[in-house]
């Protein structure tokens, strides 16, 4: 395919396109010249990126709707985006997690940093949950599924909309199963816990890898603990605590259906004389639990993002100083705390000083044993190494 | 114990005493009132601070000699520095190290962080190696040795004296047995491997636990893999690679009796021939590697800290740079590289620049797949909680 098989798109004058050319995955909107015939290129098109002086930057794919108008495809301006294309980064990909796991069961795809932009793809052993968070890879969800199948021999694609940034990209949030049959409830493996989990259905009752490594660390301080796990969702850092050891694990969070399938995988896990829950809003159920006089050889606390733009950081801060506070109440003398952060605006400093205000505030001093972050089958695209979003604070308390 | 008991020092007028009453363990030198009878108590010696407004804020040991002219030992000023005292910080040091370890090898006390100001103790089963960095561990190092046996039940003590910390605070340089035999060449059990570590002949040849969780992550990217392991030292990276199954590591260092270590402990484990050692310059042993063809599946480099200070930051960055690009040449196609910095002055976001240019420079794209710091053993003071030192980025290769 020659350089006029694909219509072109341009930079600007003055744009520095020194991050461009080391590799720097995304053109912003007002960077690029955006004529009439740029307009008109339609959400996931193709387009050669030049630079002012009509030297070629790279293959694009562009979203005029998008604040993030181009996002770099390949270094090959004559790449063809087909099957085989998709197929040499999925196998790339595959090959990474192979070698990290010894089950399927793992984030496949994570986006820019394995060359599919805004693509996640998170594989449960047969069912792979897709989501295609970007217009690109959207109007390619044939050929990208059909990709993902050959590739892996999975079975079963659920395409996930629920990414909040789909609406950025313009995009529906309809999640269905659009290869092989609904797969319902699959069971996951994971640091010798069983966790259920609800895939077919958004992000609310599904199962996140981005905490293992993190689920791994306080399974080392869980032995013979009493374990307290505020927001445990399907019950992650709970469950993970019970392989290690604990001897009792209290999950508390606001949604019944997930803490029932927190429930049921402490069943399937042989656990379900050391598991409890409690339903309820976190902080409410801390003051009873304070309240109550109860105290806990180890607590997390793995909220929402309390800070999901620049502009809630401030209230975000706040939030987690509070949780910092009343999950420290709970923590016996000498216990651990465990406090999370997947805020991208809130860095490590600014959450670890918010937790720490927090600890001091409940009367308590710290050491911090460990700092945990997404694992690695979250790889990070260098350009965008900053961006670490998943915090996990480990203290022990006096 | 009254107030009287100790001399009172005074911090200097306008000195923001919120750090300190929120725990923070350092006056410098330039904060606190040095009067005649301040300048003339002892190194080492205790003292009660106080504000401008005669307010209690500890008790400290002072070091008139030192720009950290005093060190907060307790927040009770009338708190006795006597064996009771020493045990009951090194038995909540030990509780959190029998936690996380099956086996007495780790670092026992973390200065500061384990409530020792300035005193590091790393422990080899019954061989414990003590470095009493600052002057009031230095003048009471009978004490702190004594109860170390008593609360650890270890038999023997090295004092090693050759942190580069001790010039800062007048103190000698003589490493010596001070109680028990000498203990000779020690085996070390980590990650699967056996490690050779000769403890009473200052740091060359000894061990550091810091890397103990960076071997692990290795371990994971190593089944199958030819390693290369270069600034070797007594073979960290490459033993615990051969116990994660690579078909072959050669170790790459510039130290004979550190090879010769390695070479031992490859021995001990089982694993002769699959272990090799070039002795020479790192940059001039990686180019000959180069000029030979040779590539290898997993390359780490753990160069000595080449910005010990930020006077060195440029220079060392430069360095860093340089591993980077020679190392990264020697990764086979689709390889991992592992690169580490112990360079206070290096921060994480300036030594991963450093590094992406040298791997940019190699001709290389790369994703980070982990990042990795000193662990759990190396617990970290919250108001030092900025000063991280050590810093492991995995990355993969193209």
């Amino acid at each position: 395919m020659s350089d006029a098989a694909y219509p072109v798109v341009r930079l600007k004058p003055k744009i520095d396109t020194r991050a461009l050319k080391q590799g720097a995955p995304w053109v912003y909107a007002d960077e690029l010249v955006t004529d009439r015939r740029t307009k008109a290129l339609s959400a996931g098109s193709l387009a050669v990126l030049q630079d002012t002086n009509r030297s070629n930057l790279g293959l694009v794919t562009v979203n005029m709707g998008s604040k993030i108008i181009a996002r770099t495809l390949d270094q090959d301006v004559d790449a063809a985006i087909d099957p085989q294309w998709f197929a040499a980064r999925i196998s790339s990909a595959l090959a990474l997690r192979e070698r990290l796991y010894s089950a399927p069961f793992y984030r496949l795809i994570h986006a820019e940093a394995d060359g599919l932009p805004g693509v996640i793809v998170d594989r449960f052993g047969d069912v792979l949950v897709v989501q295609p968070n970007a217009a690109w890879a959207d109007v390619r969800i044939d050929m990208l599924a059909d990709t993902l199948l050959a590739v892996t021999g999975a079975s079963t694609i659920v395409k996930n909309a629920s990414g909040r940034a789909r609406a950025l990209e313009g995009l529906d949030t309809e999640t269905k199963v659009i290869r092989g049959a609904h797969p319902g409830v699959v069971e996951v493996p994971m640091n010798g816990a069983i966790y259920m989990a609800d895939l077919a259905e958004g992000q609310k009752t599904g199962l996140f890898y981005d905490q293992r490594d993190n689920h791994a660390f306080a399974q080392r301080l869980a032995d013979g603990a009493r374990v307290l796990d505020v927001f445990s969702h399907v019950g992650g850092f709970g469950l993970a605590a019970l392989a290690g050891g604990a001897t009792h694990a209290l999950a508390v969070d606001g949604s019944a259906p997930a803490l029932d399938l927190a429930t049921r995988g402490a069943e399937a896990s042989g656990w379900a004389d050391r598991f409890a829950t409690r339903k309820g809003d976190a902080f409410k159920v801390m003051e009873a639990l304070q309240e109550e006089g109860q105290t806990f050889d180890l607590v997390i606390a793995d909220p929402p993002a309390f800070a999901p733009s620049k502009k809630a950081l401030q209230n975000g801060l706040t939030a987690y100083s509070r949780v910092a506070m009343n999950a420290a109440k709970l923590v016996a003398a000498g216990g651990y705390l465990v406090l999370c952060s997947c805020s991208h605006a809130a860095d490590l400093a600014k959450f670890r000083q918010a937790s720490l205000r927090g600890i001091a505030r409940a009367g308590r001093t710290a050491q911090v044993i460990h700092t945990g972050a997404a694992g690695p089958d979250h790889p990070v695209h260098p350009a965008l190494a900053e961006s670490s979003y998943l915090k996990a604070l480990f203290f022990r308390l006096s």
